[in-house]
Protein backbone atom coordinates (compact mmCIF):
# COMPACT_ATOMS: atom_id res chain seq x y z
CA UNK A 1 0.00 0.00 0.00
CA UNK A 2 1.57 3.13 -1.14
CA UNK A 3 -1.04 5.44 -2.06
CA UNK A 4 -3.94 6.09 -0.11
CA UNK A 5 -6.65 8.47 -1.06
CA UNK A 6 -9.37 9.63 1.43
CA UNK A 7 -12.58 10.72 -0.06
CA UNK A 8 -14.58 13.19 2.68
CA UNK A 9 -11.95 14.01 5.39
CA UNK A 10 -13.99 14.65 8.27
CA UNK A 11 -13.92 13.48 11.37
CA UNK A 12 -13.72 9.71 10.14
CA UNK A 13 -11.47 9.79 6.50
CA UNK A 14 -9.25 12.74 8.63
CA UNK A 15 -8.81 10.26 11.66
CA UNK A 16 -7.65 7.21 9.35
CA UNK A 17 -5.39 9.34 7.67
CA UNK A 18 -4.10 10.73 10.97
CA UNK A 19 -3.89 7.07 12.59
CA UNK A 20 -2.18 5.38 9.98
CA UNK A 21 0.45 7.85 9.40
CA UNK A 22 1.04 7.87 13.25
CA UNK A 23 0.85 3.93 12.93
CA UNK A 24 3.81 4.13 10.61
CA UNK A 25 2.00 4.84 6.60
CA UNK A 26 5.31 6.55 5.21
CA UNK A 27 3.40 6.47 1.85
CA UNK A 28 1.48 9.47 0.38
CA UNK A 29 -2.09 10.49 1.77
CA UNK A 30 -4.27 12.08 -1.01
CA UNK A 31 -7.54 13.85 0.37
CA UNK A 32 -10.49 14.37 -2.15
CA UNK A 33 -12.79 17.22 -0.82
CA UNK A 34 -13.91 20.68 -0.86
CA UNK A 35 -11.01 22.79 -0.53
CA UNK A 36 -11.86 24.22 2.80
CA UNK A 37 -12.63 20.59 4.55
CA UNK A 38 -8.48 19.94 2.82
CA UNK A 39 -7.92 22.80 4.35
CA UNK A 40 -8.51 22.00 7.78
CA UNK A 41 -7.32 18.26 7.18
CA UNK A 42 -4.01 19.31 6.22
CA UNK A 43 -3.80 21.93 9.57
CA UNK A 44 -4.76 18.16 11.69
CA UNK A 45 -2.00 16.51 9.41
CA UNK A 46 -4.43 13.66 8.14
CA UNK A 47 -3.70 14.57 4.27
CA UNK A 48 -0.39 15.14 2.29
CA UNK A 49 -1.97 16.78 -0.25
CA UNK A 50 -5.43 17.80 -1.50
CA UNK A 51 -6.18 16.16 -4.84
CA UNK A 52 -9.02 15.76 -7.89
CA UNK A 53 -11.03 12.42 -7.93
CA UNK A 54 -9.35 11.83 -11.19
CA UNK A 55 -5.94 12.22 -9.83
CA UNK A 56 -6.70 9.96 -6.87
CA UNK A 57 -8.07 7.35 -8.58
CA UNK A 58 -5.26 7.42 -10.49
CA UNK A 59 -2.50 6.96 -7.88
CA UNK A 60 -4.26 4.99 -5.36
CA UNK A 61 -3.83 1.70 -3.93
CA UNK A 62 -6.65 2.09 -1.39
CA UNK A 63 -9.49 4.31 -2.01
CA UNK A 64 -11.16 4.67 1.36
CA UNK A 65 -14.92 6.31 1.29
CA UNK A 66 -15.85 8.76 4.33
CA UNK A 67 -18.65 9.97 3.16
CA UNK A 68 -22.11 10.04 3.67
CA UNK A 69 -24.09 7.10 2.47
CA UNK A 70 -25.92 8.59 0.20
CA UNK A 71 -22.69 10.36 -1.99
CA UNK A 72 -21.11 6.95 -2.17
CA UNK A 73 -23.69 5.32 -3.62
CA UNK A 74 -23.66 8.35 -6.38
CA UNK A 75 -19.95 8.06 -5.98
CA UNK A 76 -19.34 3.98 -6.67
CA UNK A 77 -20.42 3.76 -10.06
CA UNK A 78 -18.19 6.56 -11.47
CA UNK A 79 -15.62 5.06 -10.01
CA UNK A 80 -14.60 1.98 -11.88
CA UNK A 81 -13.53 3.59 -14.61
CA UNK A 82 -11.18 5.47 -13.28
CA UNK A 83 -9.42 3.12 -10.22
CA UNK A 84 -5.53 1.17 -10.76
CA UNK A 85 -6.58 -2.12 -11.58
CA UNK A 86 -6.18 -4.34 -8.60
CA UNK A 87 -6.87 -1.13 -6.10
CA UNK A 88 -8.80 -1.96 -3.19
CA UNK A 89 -12.32 0.94 -2.59
CA UNK A 90 -13.74 0.51 1.01
CA UNK A 91 -16.25 2.36 2.71
CA UNK A 92 -17.37 3.39 6.48
CA UNK A 93 -20.39 4.10 5.98
CA UNK A 94 -22.96 3.12 8.98
CA UNK A 95 -25.40 0.87 6.64
CA UNK A 96 -23.76 -1.93 4.65
CA UNK A 97 -26.54 -3.71 2.36
CA UNK A 98 -27.25 -1.15 -0.35
CA UNK A 99 -23.46 0.06 -0.49
CA UNK A 100 -22.69 -3.42 -0.90
CA UNK A 101 -25.13 -4.35 -4.05
CA UNK A 102 -24.52 -1.03 -5.48
CA UNK A 103 -20.55 -1.88 -5.28
CA UNK A 104 -21.36 -5.25 -6.93
CA UNK A 105 -23.13 -3.83 -9.70
CA UNK A 106 -20.44 -1.54 -10.43
CA UNK A 107 -17.16 -2.15 -9.62
CA UNK A 108 -15.17 -4.58 -11.60
CA UNK A 109 -11.83 -3.43 -12.05
CA UNK A 110 -11.26 -3.44 -8.79
CA UNK A 111 -12.04 -4.99 -5.40
CA UNK A 112 -14.35 -3.52 -3.18
CA UNK A 113 -14.97 -4.41 1.33
CA UNK A 114 -17.45 -2.84 3.19
CA UNK A 115 -16.21 -1.29 6.10
CA UNK A 116 -18.15 0.15 9.55
CA UNK A 117 -15.78 1.34 11.91
CA UNK A 118 -18.15 1.90 14.93
CA UNK A 119 -16.30 5.27 16.23
CA UNK A 120 -17.27 8.93 16.73
CA UNK A 121 -17.11 11.96 18.73
CA UNK A 122 -19.60 14.20 19.66
CA UNK A 123 -17.54 17.23 17.16
CA UNK A 124 -17.11 16.65 13.34
CA UNK A 125 -15.01 17.40 10.71
CA UNK A 126 -11.16 17.20 10.14
CA UNK A 127 -10.10 19.29 12.64
CA UNK A 128 -11.41 17.00 15.56
CA UNK A 129 -9.50 14.12 13.88
CA UNK A 130 -7.72 11.62 16.06
CA UNK A 131 -5.39 9.12 15.57
CA UNK A 132 -6.53 6.98 18.64
CA UNK A 133 -10.51 7.19 16.94
CA UNK A 134 -10.52 3.21 16.35
CA UNK A 135 -8.56 2.71 19.02
CA UNK A 136 -10.16 -0.76 21.10
CA UNK A 137 -13.28 0.44 19.32
CA UNK A 138 -14.94 -2.12 16.86
CA UNK A 139 -14.76 -1.98 12.76
CA UNK A 140 -16.89 -4.44 11.03
CA UNK A 141 -15.95 -5.46 7.40
CA UNK A 142 -18.39 -7.07 4.87
CA UNK A 143 -16.69 -9.01 2.58
CA UNK A 144 -18.95 -10.09 -0.95
CA UNK A 145 -17.50 -13.52 0.32
CA UNK A 146 -15.09 -15.42 2.55
CA UNK A 147 -12.15 -15.25 -0.25
CA UNK A 148 -13.02 -11.74 -0.83
CA UNK A 149 -10.83 -11.34 2.67
CA UNK A 150 -7.60 -13.22 1.35
CA UNK A 151 -6.51 -10.84 -1.44
CA UNK A 152 -3.26 -9.27 -0.61
CA UNK A 153 -4.57 -5.63 -0.84
CA UNK A 154 -7.13 -6.40 1.69
CA UNK A 155 -4.33 -8.44 4.41
CA UNK A 156 -2.56 -4.88 3.24
CA UNK A 157 -5.20 -2.98 4.70
CA UNK A 158 -6.30 -5.42 7.88
CA UNK A 159 -3.02 -5.15 8.80
CA UNK A 160 -3.15 -1.04 8.87
CA UNK A 161 -6.49 -1.25 10.33
CA UNK A 162 -5.08 -3.75 13.64
CA UNK A 163 -1.85 -1.05 13.68
CA UNK A 164 -4.16 1.56 14.90
CA UNK A 165 -6.14 -0.44 17.35
CA UNK A 166 -8.88 -0.91 15.74
CA UNK A 167 -10.73 -4.46 16.85
CA UNK A 168 -12.22 -6.15 13.54
CA UNK A 169 -15.10 -8.40 13.24
CA UNK A 170 -16.21 -9.69 10.20
CA UNK A 171 -19.75 -10.15 9.14
CA UNK A 172 -21.62 -10.11 5.74
CA UNK A 173 -23.66 -6.69 5.08
CA UNK A 174 -27.16 -7.90 5.89
CA UNK A 175 -26.47 -9.78 9.31
CA UNK A 176 -24.99 -6.03 9.96
CA UNK A 177 -27.76 -4.18 8.97
CA UNK A 178 -30.63 -6.03 10.85
CA UNK A 179 -28.27 -6.40 14.05
CA UNK A 180 -27.44 -2.31 13.89
CA UNK A 181 -30.80 -1.45 13.51
CA UNK A 182 -31.13 -2.85 17.05
CA UNK A 183 -27.74 -1.25 18.33
CA UNK A 184 -27.23 1.41 16.83
CA UNK A 185 -30.50 2.40 15.04
CA UNK A 186 -33.10 2.19 17.77
CA UNK A 187 -31.26 3.93 20.19
CA UNK A 188 -31.44 6.80 17.79
CA UNK A 189 -34.98 6.49 17.37
CA UNK A 190 -36.12 6.11 21.03
CA UNK A 191 -34.10 9.01 22.05
CA UNK A 192 -35.47 10.59 19.44
CA UNK A 193 -39.46 9.62 20.40
CA UNK A 194 -38.43 10.18 23.92
CA UNK A 195 -37.17 13.95 23.80
CA UNK A 196 -40.60 14.32 21.73
CA UNK A 197 -43.08 12.91 24.13
CA UNK A 198 -41.36 14.60 27.10
CA UNK A 199 -41.59 17.93 25.78
CA UNK A 200 -44.20 20.37 26.67
CA UNK A 201 -45.13 18.45 29.69
CA UNK A 202 -44.10 20.75 32.16
CA UNK A 203 -40.69 22.43 33.65
CA UNK A 204 -37.90 19.94 33.06
CA UNK A 205 -35.68 21.32 35.80
CA UNK A 206 -38.09 18.34 37.54
CA UNK A 207 -36.59 15.83 36.01
CA UNK A 208 -33.84 13.35 36.95
CA UNK A 209 -30.00 13.44 35.28
CA UNK A 210 -31.04 9.95 33.46
CA UNK A 211 -33.43 12.25 31.26
CA UNK A 212 -30.35 13.65 30.00
CA UNK A 213 -28.74 10.56 29.27
CA UNK A 214 -31.58 8.93 27.65
CA UNK A 215 -31.96 12.03 24.99
CA UNK A 216 -28.40 12.36 24.41
CA UNK A 217 -29.15 10.88 20.88
CA UNK A 218 -31.85 13.63 20.38
CA UNK A 219 -28.92 15.73 19.87
CA UNK A 220 -28.14 14.27 16.49
CA UNK A 221 -27.85 15.91 13.13
CA UNK A 222 -30.86 14.45 10.45
CA UNK A 223 -28.45 14.59 7.45
CA UNK A 224 -26.38 11.69 8.38
CA UNK A 225 -29.60 9.73 9.75
CA UNK A 226 -31.26 10.34 6.59
CA UNK A 227 -28.86 8.10 4.96
CA UNK A 228 -28.98 5.40 7.54
CA UNK A 229 -32.88 5.09 7.98
CA UNK A 230 -33.33 5.30 3.88
CA UNK A 231 -30.80 2.59 3.48
CA UNK A 232 -32.01 0.07 6.51
CA UNK A 233 -35.69 1.36 6.74
CA UNK A 234 -37.15 -2.48 6.78
CA UNK A 235 -35.01 -3.64 9.72
CA UNK A 236 -35.19 -0.37 11.52
CA UNK A 237 -39.00 -0.53 11.13
CA UNK A 238 -38.75 -4.38 12.23
CA UNK A 239 -36.88 -3.08 15.34
CA UNK A 240 -39.81 -0.43 16.70
CA UNK A 241 -42.17 -2.70 16.45
CA UNK A 242 -40.49 -4.80 18.27
CA UNK A 243 -39.58 -2.17 20.57
CA UNK A 244 -43.15 -1.44 20.95
CA UNK A 245 -44.16 -4.50 21.98
CA UNK A 246 -41.56 -4.82 24.55
CA UNK A 247 -42.65 -1.07 25.76
CA UNK A 248 -46.63 -2.31 25.80
CA UNK A 249 -45.80 -5.59 27.79
CA UNK A 250 -43.98 -3.29 30.43
CA UNK A 251 -47.40 -1.54 30.43
CA UNK A 252 -49.25 -4.43 31.15
CA UNK A 253 -46.70 -5.48 34.02
CA UNK A 254 -46.86 -2.21 35.97
CA UNK A 255 -49.38 -4.29 38.63
CA UNK A 256 -47.74 -7.07 38.10
CA UNK A 257 -44.49 -8.63 39.97
CA UNK A 258 -43.56 -9.24 36.62
CA UNK A 259 -41.99 -5.87 36.08
CA UNK A 260 -39.29 -7.30 38.79
CA UNK A 261 -37.94 -10.07 35.52
CA UNK A 262 -37.62 -7.01 33.13
CA UNK A 263 -35.71 -4.61 35.42
CA UNK A 264 -33.03 -8.09 36.15
CA UNK A 265 -32.80 -8.69 32.30
CA UNK A 266 -32.05 -5.35 31.28
CA UNK A 267 -29.68 -5.02 34.27
CA UNK A 268 -27.39 -8.25 32.87
CA UNK A 269 -27.80 -7.07 29.55
CA UNK A 270 -26.44 -3.62 30.41
CA UNK A 271 -23.88 -4.83 32.78
CA UNK A 272 -22.62 -7.11 30.74
CA UNK A 273 -22.23 -4.58 27.28
CA UNK A 274 -18.78 -4.07 26.64
CA UNK A 275 -18.47 -1.40 23.86
CA UNK B 1 -33.88 24.17 64.24
CA UNK B 2 -32.67 22.94 66.98
CA UNK B 3 -32.62 18.91 66.69
CA UNK B 4 -32.98 16.86 63.05
CA UNK B 5 -33.82 13.30 63.06
CA UNK B 6 -32.97 11.65 59.41
CA UNK B 7 -34.92 8.41 59.49
CA UNK B 8 -33.18 5.98 56.66
CA UNK B 9 -29.32 7.24 56.24
CA UNK B 10 -28.61 6.45 52.96
CA UNK B 11 -27.50 8.24 50.36
CA UNK B 12 -30.10 11.23 50.60
CA UNK B 13 -30.29 11.13 54.35
CA UNK B 14 -26.83 10.95 54.80
CA UNK B 15 -26.11 13.94 52.13
CA UNK B 16 -28.99 15.85 54.20
CA UNK B 17 -27.12 15.55 57.48
CA UNK B 18 -23.38 16.26 56.04
CA UNK B 19 -25.02 19.39 54.31
CA UNK B 20 -26.56 20.95 56.96
CA UNK B 21 -23.68 20.37 58.90
CA UNK B 22 -21.11 22.05 56.61
CA UNK B 23 -23.59 24.62 55.96
CA UNK B 24 -23.31 25.71 59.49
CA UNK B 25 -26.74 23.94 61.40
CA UNK B 26 -24.70 23.64 65.14
CA UNK B 27 -27.50 21.35 66.81
CA UNK B 28 -27.71 17.65 67.06
CA UNK B 29 -28.31 15.15 64.07
CA UNK B 30 -29.99 12.27 65.17
CA UNK B 31 -29.88 9.12 62.83
CA UNK B 32 -32.47 6.14 62.95
CA UNK B 33 -31.70 3.73 60.66
CA UNK B 34 -30.30 0.19 61.52
CA UNK B 35 -27.12 -0.15 63.42
CA UNK B 36 -24.89 -0.99 60.21
CA UNK B 37 -26.29 2.00 58.61
CA UNK B 38 -25.77 4.24 61.53
CA UNK B 39 -22.41 3.10 62.29
CA UNK B 40 -21.31 4.15 58.29
CA UNK B 41 -23.35 7.63 58.32
CA UNK B 42 -21.55 8.09 61.98
CA UNK B 43 -17.97 7.37 60.17
CA UNK B 44 -19.38 10.16 56.72
CA UNK B 45 -20.38 12.24 59.50
CA UNK B 46 -23.20 12.46 58.24
CA UNK B 47 -25.24 12.33 61.77
CA UNK B 48 -24.16 12.46 65.65
CA UNK B 49 -25.27 9.85 66.77
CA UNK B 50 -28.24 6.84 66.29
CA UNK B 51 -31.46 7.17 68.00
CA UNK B 52 -34.35 5.07 68.33
CA UNK B 53 -37.47 6.24 67.02
CA UNK B 54 -39.40 6.54 69.78
CA UNK B 55 -36.52 8.61 71.48
CA UNK B 56 -35.67 10.32 67.61
CA UNK B 57 -39.56 11.61 67.71
CA UNK B 58 -39.65 13.18 71.05
CA UNK B 59 -36.29 15.36 70.31
CA UNK B 60 -36.85 16.40 67.17
CA UNK B 61 -37.98 19.57 65.45
CA UNK B 62 -37.62 18.28 61.80
CA UNK B 63 -38.20 14.65 60.99
CA UNK B 64 -36.50 14.06 57.82
CA UNK B 65 -37.71 10.70 55.84
CA UNK B 66 -35.64 9.43 53.21
CA UNK B 67 -36.46 5.87 53.39
CA UNK B 68 -38.25 3.70 50.42
CA UNK B 69 -41.56 5.21 49.89
CA UNK B 70 -43.37 2.29 50.87
CA UNK B 71 -41.59 2.44 54.39
CA UNK B 72 -42.60 6.13 54.91
CA UNK B 73 -46.17 5.13 53.88
CA UNK B 74 -46.01 2.65 57.11
CA UNK B 75 -44.18 5.38 58.92
CA UNK B 76 -46.10 8.13 58.86
CA UNK B 77 -49.25 6.81 60.83
CA UNK B 78 -47.09 5.91 63.43
CA UNK B 79 -45.60 9.17 63.89
CA UNK B 80 -48.00 11.24 64.87
CA UNK B 81 -48.24 10.23 68.83
CA UNK B 82 -44.81 10.43 69.37
CA UNK B 83 -43.95 13.83 67.84
CA UNK B 84 -43.81 17.17 69.10
CA UNK B 85 -46.32 19.04 69.02
CA UNK B 86 -45.67 21.58 65.94
CA UNK B 87 -42.46 19.73 64.55
CA UNK B 88 -42.58 19.61 60.71
CA UNK B 89 -42.22 16.28 58.99
CA UNK B 90 -40.62 16.29 55.34
CA UNK B 91 -40.05 13.32 53.17
CA UNK B 92 -37.44 12.85 49.85
CA UNK B 93 -39.60 10.18 48.41
CA UNK B 94 -39.69 9.78 45.10
CA UNK B 95 -43.72 10.27 44.55
CA UNK B 96 -45.69 12.31 46.30
CA UNK B 97 -49.37 12.11 45.74
CA UNK B 98 -49.57 8.77 48.15
CA UNK B 99 -47.72 10.58 50.86
CA UNK B 100 -49.48 13.57 50.80
CA UNK B 101 -52.63 11.50 51.14
CA UNK B 102 -51.31 9.45 53.79
CA UNK B 103 -50.08 12.31 55.55
CA UNK B 104 -53.50 14.37 55.55
CA UNK B 105 -54.36 11.54 57.23
CA UNK B 106 -52.44 10.28 60.27
CA UNK B 107 -50.56 13.57 61.01
CA UNK B 108 -52.52 16.20 63.07
CA UNK B 109 -49.70 17.53 65.88
CA UNK B 110 -46.79 18.35 63.72
CA UNK B 111 -46.89 19.67 60.36
CA UNK B 112 -45.96 17.64 56.82
CA UNK B 113 -43.85 19.15 53.84
CA UNK B 114 -43.66 16.75 51.17
CA UNK B 115 -40.15 17.13 48.72
CA UNK B 116 -38.45 15.59 46.49
CA UNK B 117 -34.86 16.61 46.08
CA UNK B 118 -33.54 15.91 42.11
CA UNK B 119 -30.33 14.14 42.96
CA UNK B 120 -28.71 11.22 43.22
CA UNK B 121 -25.53 9.20 42.46
CA UNK B 122 -24.51 5.88 41.20
CA UNK B 123 -23.41 4.29 45.05
CA UNK B 124 -25.88 4.64 47.47
CA UNK B 125 -25.35 4.23 51.05
CA UNK B 126 -24.15 6.90 53.81
CA UNK B 127 -20.64 5.92 52.95
CA UNK B 128 -21.76 7.92 49.22
CA UNK B 129 -23.15 11.29 51.41
CA UNK B 130 -21.91 14.27 49.34
CA UNK B 131 -22.68 17.35 51.52
CA UNK B 132 -22.72 18.72 47.99
CA UNK B 133 -25.21 16.29 46.47
CA UNK B 134 -28.40 18.54 46.97
CA UNK B 135 -26.31 21.82 45.40
CA UNK B 136 -28.13 23.82 42.05
CA UNK B 137 -30.23 20.42 42.18
CA UNK B 138 -34.03 20.55 41.97
CA UNK B 139 -35.44 20.37 45.56
CA UNK B 140 -39.39 20.13 44.76
CA UNK B 141 -41.78 21.09 47.96
CA UNK B 142 -45.32 20.02 47.68
CA UNK B 143 -47.03 22.16 50.57
CA UNK B 144 -50.64 20.80 51.08
CA UNK B 145 -51.68 24.64 50.78
CA UNK B 146 -50.11 27.89 50.15
CA UNK B 147 -50.63 28.85 53.82
CA UNK B 148 -48.68 25.58 54.45
CA UNK B 149 -45.14 27.36 53.12
CA UNK B 150 -45.58 30.28 55.52
CA UNK B 151 -45.12 28.57 59.24
CA UNK B 152 -41.59 29.29 60.89
CA UNK B 153 -41.09 25.64 60.83
CA UNK B 154 -41.20 25.25 57.11
CA UNK B 155 -39.31 29.00 56.80
CA UNK B 156 -36.53 27.60 59.07
CA UNK B 157 -36.67 24.32 56.70
CA UNK B 158 -36.59 26.08 53.59
CA UNK B 159 -33.45 28.26 54.65
CA UNK B 160 -31.70 25.42 55.22
CA UNK B 161 -32.59 23.83 51.95
CA UNK B 162 -31.15 26.77 50.25
CA UNK B 163 -28.07 27.23 52.23
CA UNK B 164 -27.01 23.85 51.15
CA UNK B 165 -27.18 24.95 46.97
CA UNK B 166 -30.66 23.59 46.17
CA UNK B 167 -32.97 25.12 43.94
CA UNK B 168 -36.31 24.98 45.39
CA UNK B 169 -39.57 24.60 43.12
CA UNK B 170 -43.06 24.45 44.66
CA UNK B 171 -45.71 22.62 43.06
CA UNK B 172 -48.69 20.62 44.07
CA UNK B 173 -48.31 16.55 44.49
CA UNK B 174 -50.42 15.55 41.40
CA UNK B 175 -48.71 17.99 39.58
CA UNK B 176 -45.23 16.85 40.12
CA UNK B 177 -46.56 13.52 39.93
CA UNK B 178 -48.35 13.94 36.71
CA UNK B 179 -44.55 15.42 35.34
CA UNK B 180 -42.05 13.19 36.81
CA UNK B 181 -44.02 10.42 34.69
CA UNK B 182 -42.87 12.19 32.01
CA UNK B 183 -39.49 13.12 32.85
CA UNK B 184 -38.13 10.66 35.21
CA UNK B 185 -40.53 7.44 35.32
CA UNK B 186 -40.94 7.04 31.47
CA UNK B 187 -37.29 7.46 30.72
CA UNK B 188 -36.27 4.77 33.20
CA UNK B 189 -38.68 2.20 31.47
CA UNK B 190 -37.81 3.29 27.99
CA UNK B 191 -34.52 2.44 29.04
CA UNK B 192 -35.38 -1.36 30.70
CA UNK B 193 -37.64 -1.48 27.67
CA UNK B 194 -34.56 -0.94 25.31
CA UNK B 195 -31.84 -3.27 26.46
CA UNK B 196 -34.93 -5.66 26.96
CA UNK B 197 -34.99 -5.45 23.27
CA UNK B 198 -31.70 -5.29 22.01
CA UNK B 199 -30.73 -8.21 23.98
CA UNK B 200 -30.46 -11.14 21.70
CA UNK B 201 -30.08 -9.77 18.86
CA UNK B 202 -26.42 -10.45 18.20
CA UNK B 203 -22.39 -9.27 19.28
CA UNK B 204 -23.06 -6.11 21.55
CA UNK B 205 -20.06 -5.11 20.04
CA UNK B 206 -21.15 -4.12 16.90
CA UNK B 207 -22.96 -1.07 18.82
CA UNK B 208 -22.51 2.26 19.32
CA UNK B 209 -22.08 4.26 22.24
CA UNK B 210 -25.36 5.59 22.36
CA UNK B 211 -26.38 1.55 23.48
CA UNK B 212 -24.35 2.93 26.31
CA UNK B 213 -25.90 6.20 27.12
CA UNK B 214 -30.00 5.23 26.21
CA UNK B 215 -29.99 1.69 28.45
CA UNK B 216 -27.48 3.28 31.64
CA UNK B 217 -30.98 3.65 33.96
CA UNK B 218 -31.39 -0.22 32.95
CA UNK B 219 -29.22 -0.55 35.77
CA UNK B 220 -31.36 1.14 38.13
CA UNK B 221 -32.85 -1.11 41.56
CA UNK B 222 -36.16 -2.75 41.40
CA UNK B 223 -36.25 -2.51 44.70
CA UNK B 224 -36.59 1.60 44.52
CA UNK B 225 -38.72 1.49 41.10
CA UNK B 226 -41.28 -0.84 42.89
CA UNK B 227 -42.56 1.87 45.51
CA UNK B 228 -42.28 4.54 42.48
CA UNK B 229 -44.55 2.59 40.26
CA UNK B 230 -46.98 1.29 42.58
CA UNK B 231 -47.60 4.90 43.91
CA UNK B 232 -47.91 6.67 40.00
CA UNK B 233 -49.63 3.30 38.05
CA UNK B 234 -51.77 5.85 36.18
CA UNK B 235 -49.62 8.64 35.57
CA UNK B 236 -46.92 5.97 34.36
CA UNK B 237 -49.34 4.01 31.79
CA UNK B 238 -50.32 7.28 30.27
CA UNK B 239 -46.82 8.44 29.92
CA UNK B 240 -45.96 4.81 28.11
CA UNK B 241 -49.07 5.44 25.88
CA UNK B 242 -47.83 8.75 24.31
CA UNK B 243 -44.53 7.46 24.30
CA UNK B 244 -45.96 4.24 22.09
CA UNK B 245 -48.23 6.46 20.16
CA UNK B 246 -44.85 8.55 18.82
CA UNK B 247 -42.76 5.65 18.42
CA UNK B 248 -45.58 4.69 16.04
CA UNK B 249 -45.64 8.00 14.76
CA UNK B 250 -41.64 7.81 13.49
CA UNK B 251 -42.28 4.75 12.28
CA UNK B 252 -44.73 6.02 9.81
CA UNK B 253 -42.57 8.49 8.83
CA UNK B 254 -39.35 6.60 8.15
CA UNK B 255 -40.54 7.24 4.57
CA UNK B 256 -41.17 10.84 4.68
CA UNK B 257 -39.28 14.10 4.37
CA UNK B 258 -41.59 14.55 7.63
CA UNK B 259 -39.01 12.71 9.73
CA UNK B 260 -36.40 15.47 10.00
CA UNK B 261 -39.23 17.58 11.91
CA UNK B 262 -38.93 15.02 14.55
CA UNK B 263 -35.43 14.86 14.45
CA UNK B 264 -35.47 18.96 15.21
CA UNK B 265 -38.34 19.12 17.34
CA UNK B 266 -36.61 16.27 19.66
CA UNK B 267 -32.95 18.71 18.91
CA UNK B 268 -34.62 21.50 20.37
CA UNK B 269 -35.99 20.09 23.23
CA UNK B 270 -32.44 18.13 24.13
CA UNK B 271 -30.61 21.25 23.54
CA UNK B 272 -32.76 23.32 26.12
CA UNK B 273 -32.69 21.07 28.68
CA UNK B 274 -30.93 22.87 31.77
CA UNK B 275 -31.20 19.83 34.87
Amino acid sequence: MQTVAIFGVGLIGGSFGLAIKRAGFTGVVLGVSSERTIAEALKAGAVDRGASMDEACRAADLIYLAQPIGRILELLPCLDPLVRGGALITDAGSTKSAIAECAAKSIRRAQFLGGHPMAGKERRGAAAADADLFRNRTYVLTPASKEAMTSVVVSDFVGWLEKIGANIIVMDAAAHDRLVAFTSHLPQLASTALAETVDGRGDTRVAGSGLLDTTRLALSAYDIWKDIIATNRENIAAALDSYIEQLAAIRMRLNSPLLEEDFEKACRFRSGLNI
